[in-house]
């Protein structure tokens, strides 16, 4: 990989409680040199997780937001710009890892978490794209990789099947689903790299402690690494992952 | 078919201007003696329909509505009931045909039509669902086709593939898509039929007059009394229809 | 259905015992007027079912054969054709049923096996295809369908997904799967429409007796003649079928 | 990566001129620090490259065969197991790169043609497959992969969708994501990884000249190596890879 005169930044959108995916993605991006911006509601895990990523040489801001409306999502990637602008930094990669998930019979889902759900998982991803887009449109072709940026959604077993109990979290992650596509479509040609990946896993009774059957954030956030890295001329847009001990 | 003691009724929503999918299912239902419920925004495409239909010796109600909202969607339901109550009748058919296309390049969309696509395509199916479920539920099983009750949504190419242009019109098609599976699971064990149809084609230059490349209204309503007539022991969750020259 | 000047005649392959799908098509096509040419392995199986639809007031014709190599498919589409010649007989519609299942962990499946797995579910399918095509083209369009002639594939679950225990026949099921997509996307221009149909299901410890969860070949046959009849401004490729009850 | 006391070896069967996918991937997993079996026909290419990955410091043997066939194949394995064995090798990853394309339209492919495609895109998988999958049984489970061995076939568009002029091709790859879909879910629980990769392409005039548009076979070679080097936690089935600017 060539190094550039300025630093590479990560944004990642979606924390949970500091365990899963999107902190994982945060530490592995860190380790390889990039600069991070940490999106998410709930300041205490956001501030934490830059502390400790701080405090180990990497370099990361917090930024929390109240909620994941249009205006909100607009709003931190103008600070997010301020904080990290050229010619010194270079935003590079975008992870959308916010989800909301409503696992219930459908006639046990209200309308208000069927609204939720859409406003969540959608809404603020075709927010949360546009700025990205925005950006790595501003960007020069990267090499040896040849992108402009890359934008990466987690997407989960739901991405590609519904199934009982699932109809309102389905919706919101098939839709995602089409929109990556989209975008895939429309901005590759514009070497913007857009992937949706997922795990596809059930949880097992062992998931803890058996690592055929779990499945790591940490390897999940170095799969969204590669494919950051992937050249142009080979180009994923969909990478799917499950433990070795999976049924499917 | 077995001819019950019932007059059986569709609820079809979403019919457009009146030449196109949703009309033609109310015509070809009416014609194989379904009462039919005529829902959509729009008060006179809905009262003319409803006259023709009635004009030809079927029987039709028009119920235009508001919006496409939860409450007016229940509230229309609610009105229906009234309207087409037991012992006299019985509705075993609802076709979802509502639907909002946006078709820009994705920095043109505006968050108010991303709004207005995930409302109209996605939580106004979710609506709409709930409410014919809770009726087949208290359906029972009619011979020979096993079945409480048929719901159908109207797919379309953007069903299955996002494409340049179609990012906001891909996610919510995609997220009814998603919702359909997971209906499909779910009720198929009490025997109440979920599908998606999809027309998937692209319109070509002499469309209107060459019957090899356009997809007829009339020979998807056809597909759509299949599918309610189906048997238990073969169901279909999604058929898709293309004209026989369409390239693909 | 208009009715033509000349019989319609079927062209059915693989009858297994005569119960399940290939047998039922000849009935339910029998019922609906067409001429049958039975073609199978196992002449007393063929020659009962003849008898059968003969007695019943159709008309059939055992055809069979010896293999399923070229030779024999070749040869016994040339009887066929001297048997059902125009102009009163026109073959309109072929279904390739043949089918050779291996259900064996990988490594417990013989090289002869790989081998009369891909003759019979792969090779045999070329070789069909090809005469019922060749037939077909010759064919004028018929009214209201559109359509020269319809070839269908019997598909499975396996057509779809490998699963432990299927892979030579998943590898042949998918095969097909592939040649009847080449020959629709084709073959679909000279309105000649071609589809694969698939039971997906496994079956039940009650599945002899519960219509719920058995999926019927009369049922099946019946969504044959369906697609035989489509309008060519609404052709299915694939149509999947399902009990209500099936878990999937 | 851990530094095993043994050396990695890499087994890659179909090589074309030695410019294509399976020369890059031999190149690729060389200088990663494989022993290399390669095996294909056309002995001059195999010896060629044998020497090339030779002088430049790797080691490399080139197994020339007659034939695909299942003798040949089981044969040459026998080959490399001896050349190749403990303790100071262990057979790690396979790569099944032969194919046999036919492009022609339906009517002008020939039976012969038809039967060497089952041959050898097919059959061949087969019998490579089995060979692989013995040899890794008997490999202890790596660190930190996870994995006994990694089994790779190559694919193409091809292997997702049949089209005009593809029916012999398309049957042969569809039947091999069947197969290679069969294996990754019976050997996973055994820490086999199995796998599809597929380059998704159509050839542009200045595909020679423009990164953008090219698939380049190193790139194809370095996703390879990632997917061998996958932990355990998240495998990949299917990685599918486009060129940045590839229509779709």
């Amino acid at each position: 990989m060539a190094t550039p005169s300025y630093r590479r930044v990560l944004v990642v959108a979606g924390l949970g409680k500091g365990s899963g995916t999107g902190a994982s993605t945060a530490r592995v991006f860190a380790k390889a040199g990039y600069s991070v911006a940490l999106v998410a509601r709930g300041a205490d895990a956001v501030h934490t997780l830059a502390k400790e990523l701080n405090d180990s040489g990497g370099e990361a801001v917090a930024f929390p937001v109240k909620s994941y409306s249009n205006e909100d999502i607009s709003s931190v990637w103008g600070d997010i710009r301020s904080r990290f602008s050229m010619p010194q930094y270079s935003i590079r990669a975008a992870v959308f890892n916010i989800g909301y998930g409503v696992w219930k019979p459908f006639l046990d889902i209200t309308h208000e978490q069927v609204q939720e759900s859409l406003q969540t998982n959608v809404a603020a991803a075709f927010s949360f794209s546009r700025e990205a887009i925005l950006d790595f449109k501003k960007n020069d072709i990267e090499q040896p990789s040849g992108a402009r940026g890359t934008l990466i959604f987690t997407g989960a077993t739901a991405s590609l099947r519904g199934n009982v109990v699932t109809s309102a979290f389905a919706a919101g992650k098939f839709a995602i689903r089409g929109l990556s596509q989209s975008l895939a479509k429309e901005f590759g040609k514009q070497n913007i790299h857009v992937e949706r990946t997922g795990p596809l896993l059930e949880k097992h009774p062992d998931w803890e402690t058996n690592a055929d059957i779990r499945l790591d954030p940490d390897n999940i956030a170095h799969s969204y690494l590669y494919l950051t890295n992937q050249h142009r001329s080979s180009w994923t847009w969909e990478l799917d992952l499950r433990p070795a001990h999976e049924k499917w």
